[in-house]
């Protein structure tokens, strides 16, 4: 028979946690001296020991060991290797389920802080392109086809906004999780007089958690954090179709720079999207670390039970994918050159300009819908012709409603953008208090 | 050539959005007119109008045409029938686009209210039945071995807290929603002076939307939606398991009443769980709508695209899920009947306070691994002997460890739950305060 | 407590599979009758009883019963109505269990055979479009930039490719799940002297199922059926999505009829892609019905669960878009009409024939990687001049290489073409090939 | 800024296709001296420096280079620095785009033949623990309820049909992917005279892809692997449920070796199955992987695009994740022992035999529907009483039916068994006859 107990064994992915598993451990064995469980004097040794630990880690020098399985026998192994007998200590009154709960709630909290940075980088990057091109022009899509004109920076706004909701899911993961399962023993809490409130707070969690046996059969927040970053990759996706599909000669809208393009070995002209491609890709593995993760739990009685230790591996993926990601957009992104003229060119295209002189005549008194019905037929006559409205004479609009006057020709890419001035609208002054706000989100963000 | 035309229409399905479509069209054209964008009369008109609509909709009546494709078009369609051309100005400043953005939040903001309220009452039967049981012990599992003994109540409530903390993440989805699209007009605003603030109020939105591209190209809060209620359901299925696990013969645990099981139609004995087979089963379609929406959504540029239509049906599907499988629960579980003599006897089982007698060890001096070694071995005695640890001599014992006294036959398994007296623990005081807490949290949730 | 007896009732939904129950209930009473396991006036009875039941369903008068729960019972009660104490014989030697998996099994086959189909007319109107184009030139693209001209037909026959390796995933399906399930019981088998093969072959499967706990237990068919689906309409995403592409203004490749847009209200000459964009979303629901089915069957023990019946919603939603997703496209493509000259003006586009000069330099005996070099610097050049490499000078391409000739400037778009003159290759000839190769599998499929 | 290069560096997981890429340029090399398109000695000198290149990798002496970003360019540039200018010839008439597609697919292909072997020698210990337990009787299960009693190797042979499903699906997904994709160039066919069958006969492909548009942009084979790979998880995850609950002290119905168990380290006698909840829980990773790839696909233009590089992690996990598990499975299922006595007296529980007693009723003319009423009044009777039918006397039993005789006293477990003789039912020599035809497949599949 083959020898299975790779099969079983964690320590290639969760020797990750390591630091995360020594600070619970610390804080753990100080608790266990204050409340008098185990001697002062062992504390301090396990205490010195698992710094010692770290170090050994650190510089690469500690002996992993498959054959101990997973990370907390390693270092527990070590520790005891180390300081004799007292090592033998610090396991009391906690368990294997408490102590990995524990682990990746820390290893979690952190991931959050770092996507969460990795965000606001990104939504930085965002509002210095709107920053840098307030004034441009582009044509506002809708089933990829030109609808309106909008600036281009309220439309890189628009990607702030969803990044700032993916903030908001992180935090909120954050604050939902930030409770110690430490104490909660296998199953059942543990028969010591142990301090749960004393590690809580030495390790900054605001609150203990409630119930032992839910405690250590818990794995909603890395469910959580997964959706969160699911939604993330999906805004992501979305950005990257935008500047894979800007960047063909067909739109020809925006130029990445050479360091998050890849030419043709033969054709240097071709700009290949490939970080944008990639990123979109990426979309793929957090939706399947999602469903993973998911899959896992269904149907799972309580409490611990081994699938659990699937919970790794995909989070793992994910937070690494999603670092990444933001770095790359982050960067990318304030090298994006825009190609003003023809954005602008675009965006003054007559027929984009429908709605609004079907808004004119509903301003001199046309209702609405059959304000709706002169424009669709006056922009058929000039289809048919191949006219633009900018062209028509005054009297081929009068023989479509007499309401129109000269001051239609006022009706421009600019003027429509300008009269879209209500919260939320693409009118400049909007789109600078967009900015405004966006500005003082990021402020606040890094305030201490 | 086929007729395709059902290939687009939705009237089949958003018609489930009448109430909302008819609350934001009303609040729309009330704001129209205190903003003099159109007449007051005119207002008053579309208003009374809108009732009668909801009225005819309501008693049956409306004529549904398919051919006008969507709700809102079924709607204005026939308002302007009833109130001739007043009609055709509730559109004004406002786009389909928009308009269905604000539909879906409105239903969504009830679908959470309803949701919440389901999990709500599960929790209160699940409280339920720790306060009515809640001196009887049994076996507490992990990897579905027993383990040590816990309060049935303690498991009870580590549902309880998943169920929180639902609860948590739909109120998070809920506030981070609570903002009103309308206004953004198809892509980039409306160029008409409307108070945005003053329908947001009406319709009890706590802010408006800050982007316009954004805001129609947006349905994050759909897809969150579905991840709380794909963890929600994962809860459910874990549940589920259980009372199928403990209904069955060998475990014999619980006995559900009458109308959650069904009988075979010639062994009436035999009690099959229907009920929590299907709600376990049920997790799947939600698991399935959470990938559809994240799939529609990825990689779709801005602004509004056809696809978006496709959030609808999957939505719908998981709010009624969710609306009938909370509402099983919460009235099966109230009727499921344990078998407490059972449940007690297997708490009982000698072996599974090994753990208590080791930490009796500790508490004589021993450290806590050697603990672990004595207790292995005198297991490992007990089992090729035939033995039961609670009827061994207490020579026996010594030859083990000589720290052993008479005192180790009063670790049994009332014994070893009230020793795990630590806040989050199985001992009664502790559960007893997972209960009050539960019942504050609970009552918190009725205050208005 | 409210009446939940809705939450196991299927009636709603399986009353869809009337035609196989009655199908195979009339080959069971058959068989029946002829082992001599009920009287052969008692099966003409009940086959006769089911003729007239199946004659109330089709004409809206059968008395559907939701107390009754289920399709089966709703017949079976019926038939006893209307023929007596015969009625109760029919379900001798079965059970809902094999009687259920042998309805899904009858409608698989239905369904794959219905889809095949439109995966045929699908393939038919893509060899259509290629028929009527076959000389159209278009810039084929990697990484959605112009890489290499290629004919539009070429491009139509990748997505023949495509579908017909979904119509060979269908038919392994289908032959895969040829067995008959019915004869299996509960889940033992039956102890009447049943012949299994008989009813088979009265119900047209080749086998009958080997292992009746696996027979009643097994629902692998509809995950392949999904699996099949969701490959099927990636395809049909993919497909869309370029039709979404090729119909922006930036591209305008394409025109679809206006039977498969969506003008805006007021702007006519916008012509919404709306089916293809609501194909590429219908991708959602069938990506998510697959997870569906797959999350059910996770971890359920045998044999027969009540999850199981959980399997037929998604099923059911995942046949109709197939079914309407392909008529769509089927119809669509044939009216698509190709905006020939700017296509084949975009194909000649110089930079793209540069890797046909490396190649041309290949010829000359330049090495792979050199002549890519020469024709990176020569391009460079020509971008920084803002040159075309058609209007060069022979003696500015031999200052990059003295290999060049005058005969460079035979490399056009079509000789380009052409010369990709091997199987599976754009040239012309080649293109024809594969346009005869697939006339050959239509024609095969449509034999008898 | 930060380095990036990382995001799109791929020969940290793409070096492990070595074997393919070398074999598929050795073929490709031959084929273009062969063709005349390169000399003979040029490739000779390629094809002896990729045995070198070969041999350095295996001996880890290869100098990888993360700045060469791919397996193809390392590879090429150390032939180049071994051979010289020989070196820059092989890639003639190919592109890295078809070059990824060969080697994946010669990739896959050795990844479904050992998926096979796996599943093939699970089926083996299926046979094996089938045939050791030939008569041992267990109760069959209904919604994890007792049913009827079947024989504990129909059980064994229900996971052999469904294993033997998933070889067919593996064996379709090979047999439709073997076509060889080299020779399709960038995406548009090569302009040299290449002999594609050559290569195709060399590397072993029953034929060459027909379309190089589609043959370029297609990872169907990927997508129909991971679903092959999924159904075949979800059997894994299956059986692991059960040996899950088998396992279990209230069940007790088999004991693992302990190379398959963990015990608690302080209960010996705790016999966690592990192996079998880390199989169930790695259902979730394949089915994310699943639904990875077919989210990358999701509406993606043709032809290549660098999302495709998002094909391979989650692909190499699932395999290795098929691999280790069916290798765990093979192992362990031989080792597990039966509690032969408890499961044989579970299975003569009189309640399960109550449908048999029905069935001696029809067999006596009651009709069936009649029949299913007594015993159901019979049971109850029994039920509330608190007696077993085997107790009752003939009396009691004439008393709900006339027809009953001693007769009736023979019905027993094996006799139930028994008479369970058709085509696939739990009779023993129908158990037998599965076994001899799963031996017989088994051996077949091992002929040459």
């Amino acid at each position: 028979m083959q020898d299975h107990s790779d099969y079983t064994v964690s320590i290639r992915y969760d020797r990750r946690l390591y630091l995360q598993d020594i600070a619970g451990s610390k804080a753990h064995a100080a608790m266990l001296a204050k409340q008098g469980i185990i001697e002062k004097e062992d504390a301090d040794a396990i205490i010195d020991g698992l710094s010692a630990v770290q170090g050994e880690i650190e510089r690469g020098d500690f002996p992993w060991d498959p054959a101990l399985e997973d990370l907390h026998m390693n270092i527990e192994r070590r520790l005891t290797d180390l300081i004799g007998p007292a090592g033998a200590r610090l396991h009391t009154g906690r368990s294997r389920n408490d102590q990995i709960a524990l682990d990746m709630r820390l290893y979690t909290r952190g991931a959050i802080d770092e996507t969460v940075a990795g965000l606001r980088s990104v939504q930085r990057a965002l509002v210095g392109l709107a920053e840098r091109h307030v004034d441009v022009l582009m044509p506002g899509y809708t089933h990829l086809q030109r609808a309106q004109p909008v600036l281009f920076a309220h439309h890189m706004l628009a990607y702030f906004e969803m990044l700032e909701r993916d903030v908001g899911r992180f935090a909120d993961c954050a604050a939902r999780m930030d409770v110690l399962p430490l104490g909660s023993g296998a199953l059942a809490g543990v028969p010591y007089p142990t301090d749960r409130n004393a590690v809580a707070s030495a390790l900054e969690f605001s609150a203990i958690s409630p119930n032992s046996m839910d405690a250590v059969a818990d794995r909603d927040f890395l469910a959580e954090f997964h959706s969160a970053a699911a939604i993330a990759m999906m805004h992501i996706s979305r950005l990257s179709e935008e500047i894979v599909i800007w960047s063909s000669r067909e739109f020809d809208f925006v130029q990445l720079s050479d360091e998050f393009t890849t030419g043709s070995s033969i054709m240097p002209q071709k700009r290949n999207p490939d970080f944008a491609e990639i990123a979109r890709g990426k979309t793929g593995r957090v939706y399947g670390s999602l469903m993973g993760i998911l899959t896992v739990l269904k149907g799972l009685p309580l409490t611990y039970n081994r699938d659990l230790q699937e919970d790794k591996e995909g989070f793992f993926d994910t937070v690494d994918t999603l670092r990444s990601t933001l770095s790359v957009f982050a960067d990318m992104l304030p090298g994006m050159r825009l190609n003003t003229d023809r954005l602008e060119s675009l965006a003054g295209e007559s027929y984009m300009l429908a709605t609004d002189m079907a808004d004119y005549l509903v301003g001199k008194g046309v209702p609405f819908r059959d304000a709706h019905g002169v424009m669709r037929r006056l922009c058929q006559h000039c289809e048919a012709d191949g006219l633009s409205l900018s062209d028509l004479p005054i009297a081929e609009y009068r023989r479509f409603a007499p309401q129109f006057d000269e001051d239609v020709y006022a009706i421009t890419a600019s003027a429509s953008v300008a009269a879209r001035d209500n919260p939320g609208g693409t009118a400049p002054n909007r789109v600078a208090e967009g900015i405004a706000r966006a500005n003082q989100i990021l402020l606040a963000a890094e305030a201490p």
